[in-house]
């Protein structure tokens, strides 16, 4: 037929080899490109579209917050990198530089932002005079730039977009109480959005963000049984404020430094959303973030009224959800499959015999299950169905999340298990750098995070044998 | 009083020093702050909440004729950007070169978009096989780099914020129509949300963007009678295609170049927006696209039942508009300034004896009038005001727009009215360059643009007397 020349083509699956069908569903759904430019991905409209409705619903809980949005340049002059020691040592051999602009080479080279603490830092300094000014809850939604050496589509690229939030507070507990605020935005937005359960913990010294006194984390797991950062927020204490001289007078005008906070959520976590939701079949969307909730599909395009009826229920059902409908001439099957692929939650079909019983088949892109609907429920049904799919990924999600955490109580157990069942493994630990490299090169697990919820599973490290400090989540990352 | 230790400050005058009273409406309603990078400045909250009203209406308009969003990367490969000789030339000289990535020196390197033409045609010469791929419609909303010498904040910037449309269509004629739709919507969107009125035209070929065939234009004139370029909309052909080789298949298999086209618009009209409507007292903001359509202020805080009553109406009329309290120990008169200078457009008063006549003393930005309104008639005459504010403002700039354009028989007229009435003067031109560099070395004035309505002043051009072609906009411009 026509409308077929170009088919829907098999993806690798997903047992079959995890990263084959991974580049498969990220190129076959449409939702990147890869550009010329190295290490750099294109996102297409499906790809952009759900980065702007996870923008949409984040940006309103960022402002309900209190937050305000603000743009900062995209170039930051070489001596403002290297303010703060800890961060420019973090950052410097992975920046981009800029020594040419227009016909002649500049004076003093500016980095592409890798992140943005040295600009808000810079800008702060200005315009922070008194403790009525206080706090700054600024956020700017923008692309930064990470010379990667390997590069994945939305796991690590030179170039992504993110957000990434700076505040400015009076008191260090202020700042450490918008940290965690944030985190626990961010996993209840994982959990809400995207159906994807995560676990919240603070990194280990050795894997904070450079510049930070404290960073926390929160983890998902993927289906490969790989963890997978998904958003950070970092307690900076007075440290910024003292490398660039952010002060306010106080209430007795004694002048004190401000204590600060950045917190940011990248396109990173649509490469979550794919890990965790999708099957052999392609992409699957939680409906609350789904660029198109609904694929209404035709059964015979020819027939007398389906058409017409069809027509009539998407102009319907627009009025209160994401819809679609393709009334090609491309065969049904090849629309299924397009649907599938692309991860579209539902799809209703209209054929002859739907008609005659004035009903809908509505197909459960999660499940498969075909359910017919009589017209008279067809809304109030849909926004179930709807409702239902979105919980039903995020229990599933939970369920493999709750079957691959397990437990180590000697070394010799954690390296089998990391060895042996994908997933994440508790164990205690010394909280000393020595170990934590060591299990990292003898096993190839990082730690992910020390985990909120604390357990005790012995007095001792079980790598050096001395006093246990924390229990921690180890395990393979992406 | 404690809250006013940092005064409102009084600005220059607007007919006193044009440029020194834009420079304080920017940086004194808070607008943007300088930042330590050369030509960038950072947009504050408020700057950047007219940006996001901007664009938030812009893209539904875009979206409904059937634009999708896409996401392009940052950098372009110099070899890509050489592959159009027009455009190469045009901007070559004024981008910033990436030379270093990480610690290596690049093999290639590669610029910050000045604008993203050749990426897109990079993409689409991947992408594009048949003619039922086609249009494609992509846009992007990104930050472009072009390395100015001289920069004012909105009005020229090195790096600026913007939408870039970039579409592929079978036919020219196709191409041209889309051309012109985004012109249109360019024109409509300013009329309608930001109450400037505009003149639509096409460009000269000495004017035009570098690499089209075609360049029409958005024209809008300030206060001072200089003209801005708010938007302009370009007519490729096949030109790009053929240097991309972006061919795709028709309907009998014969391999055919695309027609494209592109169009933007800025944060150079936030420029416009300050220009056209504020006055000696700051900002006016179209209610529209004001981030803050109503200020709330008690008159008296301390008296019993101000507050409570003002909250309630806050509340009320928060679920309608945009609106803000100011609740502080400031004074009245610091806060009537505060929201006179941030342009808010509705000023609502409620003091001791407005709570005992159950009503509210609004003051409108734009008149300064003063209105009672009883509680009872609250949200219904603010909706109405609101609307007459945003329709007077149109109003006021059509009749400024109307009363500054002039019309030259003679050369002799033309460099008398250009030299002593701000604005455009319209006279007639033989379509050679020669002529139009002329004008633009002896008057300083550059043609604005071919208008769509033409009218005819004479039969030979007033410069060189040979036969005139075409009437032409002329004037002195940001």
């Amino acid at each position: 037929m026509e409308g077929e020349k170009k088919q829907v083509e098999r993806i690798t699956a997903r047992e079959e080899d995890f990263a084959q069908w991974y580049t498969d569903v990220v190129t076959k759904a449409e939702l990147i490109h890869y550009s010329s430019v190295k290490g750099c991905v294109i996102l297409r409209p499906d790809g952009y579209a759900i980065w702007e409705n996870i923008q949409r619903n984040l940006d309103r809980l960022f402002k309900e917050t209190g937050v305000e949005n603000v743009s900062l340049p995209l170039l930051i002059p070489e001596h403002l990198l290297q303010k703060e020691k800890d961060h420019v040592e973090g950052f410097a051999p992975e920046v981009a530089w800029v020594t040419l602009g227009g016909e002649e080479t500049l004076s003093e080279r500016l980095c592409i932002r890798p992140t943005s603490e040295t600009l808000f830092c810079d800008f702060y300094a200005d315009i922070i005079q008194s403790y009525r000014e206080l706090p700054k809850l600024y956020n700017q939604w923008c692309s930064v730039v990470r010379w990667e050496k390997t590069t994945r589509p939305f796991l690590r690229s030179t170039e992504f977009l993110w957000q990434e939030g700076h505040t400015a507070h009076a008191t260090e507990e202020e700042a450490r109480e918008r940290t965690l605020q944030m985190l626990n935005l961010y996993a209840d937005f994982c959990e809400e959005y995207l159906a994807i359960p995560v676990i919240k913990g603070e990194k280990t010294q050795k894997e904070k963000f450079a510049g930070a006194k404290s960073t926390y984390t929160i983890e998902a797991l993927m289906h490969d049984g790989k963890a997978l950062q998904s958003a950070t927020s970092h307690l900076f204490g007075d440290g910024f404020a003292k490398a660039f001289s952010i002060r306010y007078s106080d209430k007795n005008n004694v002048l004190q430094y401000v204590h600060q906070t950045s917190w940011g959520l990248s396109t990173r976590i649509i490469g979550a959303l794919i890990m965790v939701h999708g099957d052999d079949s392609g992409l699957i969307l939680p409906p609350k973030i789904a660029p198109i909730q609904i694929m209404l599909i035709p059964i015979q395009t020819k027939k007398e009224g389906i058409v017409v009826k069809l027509q009539e229920w998407e102009n319907q059902l627009s009025k209160v959800f994401r819809v679609k409908a393709d009334y090609s001439d491309k065969s049904p099957g090849w629309k299924f499959n397009e649907q599938e692929m692309r991860g579209i939650p539902l799809r209703l079909e209209l054929g002859p015999r739907d008609l005659q019983n004035q009903q809908m088949t509505a197909v459960r892109r999660d499940t498969g299950e075909k359910i017919s609907i009589p017209f008279s429920h067809l809304e109030q049904k849909v926004k179930e169905l709807l409702d239902d799919i979105q919980d039903s990924l995020l229990q599933k999600a939970n369920k493999h999340l709750e079957n691959h955490i397990y437990e180590a109580k000697s070394y010799e157990e954690f390296k089998q298990l990391i060895a042996s069942k994908p997933g994440i493994v508790k164990m205690m630990w010394c909280e000393q750098e020595n170990c934590e490299k060591q299990i990292k090169e003898e096993t190839g697990a990082s730690s992910r995070c020390i985990p909120f919820q604390q357990e005790s599973l012995g007095e001792k490290c079980p790598v050096c044998h001395q006093a246990a400090k924390k229990m921690v989540y180890w395990g393979k990352a992406y």
